[in-house]
């Protein structure tokens, strides 16, 4: 059953709780939030106008307190409605001051002279705010010490509450109906570019809200790599069709692929698919509290590239959650252990020779005693189109 | 017609040419670009895996020859199939040195000590590397002084070639045809929830490749912002809709809004459409090389506030292209001259009383003479669907 549309403020007020004691245990005045996922964690804040990189929007956490939301006034209506009461506003784009002295004004009152404020500045991070009015903002602000987070976005976010699974959940039951009516859209001679359109048209007809992510590829026995848009190229007998798409259902992604064989597929094939799923099932059995996600990566890749340590890919999974990617990276050098409520992607890759790879890709959640799959696991057998 | 995907390479040159000219004048040995429009700007690298942030991506365009990809290597392959021809990768994400080393080499080598880097650094720009990172790389290369690009990212961008302006009319021509299918999918009853799914079905019907951005309201008399996603509540007779959609063909968008009345309109809305009809109307009318962005906000508020300044939106238009909202923006304090080759939005709002608005929105190209439409004018009529 599809959860109704947002969380109560008990959710919200849980993961401020979760975030102040962290930030006190981290020394940590205050946090300064600027990214959309940052944001919405904090606030519910859900909209696609960041798609317009006109604006910065803020949210400062306090160490004890409700957040401030410092922000366009572009946005005032719409963040009323979340569950934040403090809202300060200016008219942007302003050339002058783009909010930098309101945030300032506001840090001011929130963080003592010599305190910190931590900014989320490690790996998969980044400062959406330009360069120029950050060094504004630090210069107006010479008695505070930005700082990093020290971790506490990452290690806060990678855990979800039993209502974000719930909504993950959703998410990955609707891009399963979505594949499961690929037979519908993909036929040797159709351009690849139509069926990409209309695999997402069948993402939205299953519910998806959209579609922010779609990639995949097709070939004889396998595809060049994994990231690319759609060509015009039609599809053609003996092609495997990969499709991989991020949709998204009430702010939270699916993240998971399949495989297509266009016709019978070749010996080489079946057994390259079949040794994808082998990969994902190995690494889901061993996937529960205590395990790190090395381990996961190892599990797979010892299947895959016989323990040769990976490929171009750089990983074989992922957290995932209000983004498409988040942390933990399922490499060797992540010692992230699992913990319950941690949703990961298992993401093998093999390589099938001459510049080709597939690859395959299912989503789980860890569990007190393991873990349970959020998409439907494929079995070994590659699905066969247009028979 | 639809123009073929891709440019050609001279396209690339021609960009090249102007930004290493602008450079020469700047005094700037190379620029260091890290968002998907700066990079796709410079080497044609179109992939939807943006919607990841887990990697940093690097492009440095040198004083002299050909721009230079540090990137990882999951994007090797595609990359190879653009223009560029060095491409230096490493296999992300590294947590030890995720590309820090690599792009610092790069940069040793096309700019020498004294020399000064620039990067997008003003207005609607971030920097998209993690802050710690930047740090690093600022240190390892004490010797060059990171500074701003003077602006040149943005002002070689805003004028588009004939070639990008024939995607953004293909663009606005897809949207203008789902535009005219909304009675298909839109009457009383509906939730604007599959209103909005539905939209995003007619786009790529008519040929979207993906659909980034929808928002939209519906309410009587008007809505209470326009950058809400959608609720399950109901569309009722007597409410007026808005869809406003950045959909992309080739990489390139649309951005545009329509309104139609459930049922007949109340003269009151009838009115505020036609207010913003003569202003869009207005503005197109002095949009010519020699005016200013702020002359066309000046244009279209007379109209919708009799001169007041504008509103909680913050401007009346903005530029359009690889993304959906770009430089500049019609605002009083923006005084960018025109030129022919911008593509501007024309955006006006307007207060329809009780805390709710209307807003209308067009697509335009400044040509050597005036303007041309991109979007297809709409009469002072608003659309009446559901009688």
């Amino acid at each position: 059953m599809t959860p109704a549309r947002g969380f109560p403020e008990t959710e919200y007020r849980a993961r401020l709780s979760r975030l102040q004691t962290a930030m006190a245990a981290k020394d940590r005045t205050a946090l300064l939030l600027t990214t959309e996922p940052e944001v919405r964690y904090v606030t519910g804040f859900l909209t696609r106008f960041w798609e317009s990189p006109t604006r910065p929007w803020f949210v400062v956490v306090p160490a004890a307190g409700d957040p401030i939301a410092v922000i366009p006034s572009i946005g005032a209506h719409l963040m009323a409605q979340t569950w934040i009461t403090d809202i300060r506003t200016w008219r942007a784009p302003d050339y002058d001051d783009d909010g930098v002295t309101l945030l300032a004004d506001t840090l001011r009152e929130v963080a003592a002279p010599g305190s910190r404020i931590g900014l989320p500045s490690g790996g998969e991070t980044h400062l959406r705010m330009p360069l120029t009015d950050w060094q504004r903002l630090t210069q107006s602000l010479p008695d505070r010490s930005f700082t990093d987070d020290a971790d506490i976005l990452r290690h806060t976010r990678m855990i979800k509450s039993p209502a974000e699974v719930a909504k993950l959940r959703t998410a990955c039951a609707t891009a399963d109906r979505a594949f499961d009516r690929v037979a519908e859209i993909a036929r040797a001679g159709t351009p690849l570019s139509q069926v990409f359109r209309d695999f997402q048209i069948l993402c939205l007809e299953e519910g998806a809200d959209w579609v922010p992510y779609l990639a995949g590829g097709a070939g004889q026995g396998g595809y060049g790599d994994v990231i690319s848009p759609a060509t015009e190229t039609p599809l053609t007998t003996g092609d495997v069709l990969m499709l991989d798409t991020g949709l998204v259902v009430d702010g939270y992604f699916s993240d998971f692929d399949r495989n297509y064989a266009i016709g019978y597929p070749t010996q080489a094939t079946v057994a390259a698919h079949a040794a994808l799923i082998d990969a994902t099932q190995a690494a889901f059995d061993i996937a529960r509290p205590g395990a790190m996600a090395s381990d996961l990566f190892h599990a797979m890749d010892k299947i895959t590239t016989g323990g040769a340590g990976g490929s171009d890919a750089g990983r074989l999974g992922h957290g995932l959650g209000m983004q498409l990617t988040e942390p933990p990276s399922l490499i060797p050098a992540d010692h992230t252990v699992l913990a319950p409520g941690m949703v990961l992607t298992l993401e093998p890759g093999i390589d099938t020779g001459g510049g080709k790879i597939m690859v395959h890709e299912e989503n789980i959640v860890i569990t007190e005693t393991g873990a349970d799959w959020l998409s439907t696991p494929q079995s070994s057998g590659i699905r066969i189109l247009d028979l």
